[in-house]
């Protein structure tokens, strides 16, 4: 049963407007991205997955020499008030805290941003505390639309007007990332609080109990977990979203969490490569996927996370991940180290020499690719 | 049962002298590296298996402060005289071509080296055919011990004293590049037939039968990838190898993979980490270690190949390879794709801030790490 979609009429205008810009990708530039990397000289289909990429950058691009540059990632922080039910590890005030880190570069998606070629910015979409914003290592949008969404076990996590104005900030840095000509966009995020929004989202979206989605999440077990699933079937069954995801995204979501939704439907509008990252952005995937199918032609996974749920995601959307690392700290740390492939890919499909071009015989007994020396 | 040794003495010393050199890593370096780890801006090994990659490499190094510049990938090259059964999709000539095509920057590992940041070198171990070396894109190394193996169906691949060079090779180049002062290294290979012989290594060293570690190689299946494991089963039988990796090294293994295996215990033996690639790397990561056990602290398995014996070799040496992308292709690019990883751990551990450092509070009720502002 899929529910009214309960926005403002302002931006469900504006959404539906991008929704509606996005185009699933011609899937005759995959095959002849395919056609292309089968005259490198490499037994056909060696490189594996790197090939996918390759042919899916080619496709998004609809061009035969793909780019991974300029390109950026960008972190949405939000706090949330179902933290006072007492489900994270760390108070909120670290919210705060470590968007002044990201802006002295000293968080570890700046050190990996650094280390593996990525921009970093960094977006207040609705963070409760005072940010020292002195640090210069990211740039930095303020857009809070308000301190921190409510407890969403006693209600709404925002309302209607809240949840368009957080998915309106996704939708803007797009449209200004598209001005830079951005070829490949990730979105992090940072929120104490945000695993156990996250969870609810999973939960309602996939429709599979709380117990199976939610996860330690920065780190807790025993009987502070499952504190943490008990609040997230109060919020379910406070808010009662039925199966609309933008429902979903208002009453158990959260403030960064929408505005990733409106950067990811953004990207896809503009023809930008995606990153995802763990569980918190793939619950935004989840809603874009959701509200728009082809989103995912322009949606690569980036990471597995070890908090649980997140498998569960990536399954729900068919998605095989190009790393698996066991981390699970948020931020766009899976999808900054997922970069490197597709850098790796592009300069193959850009660089590579062909049989003929080197020189090199091919199969034997395939006349076609018997090459003469030059 | 082990056999005897089977060198000529000079090499058998050499040998012998640089293993005694090979130290196993000090632990306490790995647990100081995970307590400094804990000390950083995330929730406690929340960046997974990165934190274990750098906590090895800073208990190879002996510092909290580990390095992963300069580093080389080496591509080892060499004939095989087995090809002229009909195993390789591949005519024998392509193993020169393709180190021409190395030589001149076109081939795969030269594109995803240079997106990666690592340089290449080229070695000729053994290749039969004219080299065009008027490439400059990658240094080259002419150490052609003959122009291939013998067919090891009819005989052992290499005499006594060509086993002892190719060894040479390998631990000559690995002084040299000590000289460099590289702190990391990673080797490929190229060598149609090469996979026959990797085949037959790894059936004898981990005691499974032919069928079950020999694939397809650059692409060969039914009735010719039959023939393959049929090639491999007579090669055991024809030089009953035993159980002794050298003996099997040098009746059914190749020029290449002998000057990997000098190569590797080098590597250990200057305390370089090491980069795994795929199954013909892994067959010289197996003889490593069981003439060096010691050799495992200092070797990172770089990816998982499609090759079904890779799985095999990973599992035999308790190893979860970094990435699984579904690549068969050799010359070192499971390896170059893993070296992002690497360079992202010890960025980590370089230069991320602390909960102190960045003001940041820590777990809850867990006064040690509630900070103040600055």
């Amino acid at each position: 049963m899929v529910e009214s979609v309960a926005m403002t009429s302002g931006t469900a205008h504006r959404l539906h407007e991008v929704l509606g810009r996005v185009r699933p990708v011609d899937i005759t530039w995959r095959d002849r991205a395919e056609a292309r990397l089968d005259e490198l000289t490499k037994p056909s289909r060696s490189l594996g997955r790197l090939e996918w990429i390759a042919a899916r950058l080619c496709a998004i691009q609809e061009t035969l020499r793909p780019r991974v540059t300029p390109r950026r990632l960008i972190i949405f922080a939000a706090d949330h008030g179902v933290t006072e039910e007492g489900v994270s590890a760390y108070p909120s005030a670290v919210t705060a805290q470590m968007v002044g880190n990201f802006l002295r570069g000293g968080a570890a998606i700046n050190v990996l941003a650094r280390a593996l070629g990525t921009h970093v910015s960094v977006v207040d979409a609705g963070v409760a505390g005072d940010i020292d914003a002195s640090g210069h290592a990211a740039a930095f949008v303020s857009r809070r639309v308000r301190p921190g969404t409510l407890n969403m076990t006693k209600g709404p996590a925002m309302s209607e007007d809240e949840l368009a104005s957080a998915l309106d900030i996704g939708l803007d840095i797009l449209d200004g990332a598209a001005g830079d000509d951005l070829a490949v966009i990730a979105c992090g995020d940072m929120g104490i609080g945000n695993t156990t929004a996250a969870s609810a989202m999973t939960s309602a979206i996939l429709g599979v109990p709380a117990g199976e989605v939610t996860g330690p999440g920065t780190g807790i077990d025993g009987e502070m977990l499952a504190r943490k699933i008990d609040v997230v079937r109060r919020a379910l069954a406070a808010n009662r979203p039925g199966r609309d995801p933008l429902s979903i995204l208002r009453t158990v979501g959260g403030l960064e969490i929408a505005a990733i939704v409106g950067a990811y439907v953004g990207a896809a509008a503009h023809r930008m490569a995606v990153i995802g990252d763990g569980f918190i952005a793939t619950a935004a995937a989840l809603v874009a996927a959701s509200i728009c199918p082809p989103f995912l032609d322009y949606w690569f996974a980036g990471h597995r996370s070890s908090e649980p749920g997140h498998t569960l995601q990536l399954e729900f959307l068919r998605q095989q991940p190009l790393l698996d690392l066991e981390m699970r700290l948020g931020e766009g740390t899976g999808a900054a180290l997922a970069m490197p492939l597709l850098d790796a890919a592009a300069a193959v499909m850009n660089e590579m020499a062909t049989f003929d071009s080197a020189g090199v015989s091919g199969r034997a007994g395939d006349p076609g690719r018997m090459a003469v020396r030059p």
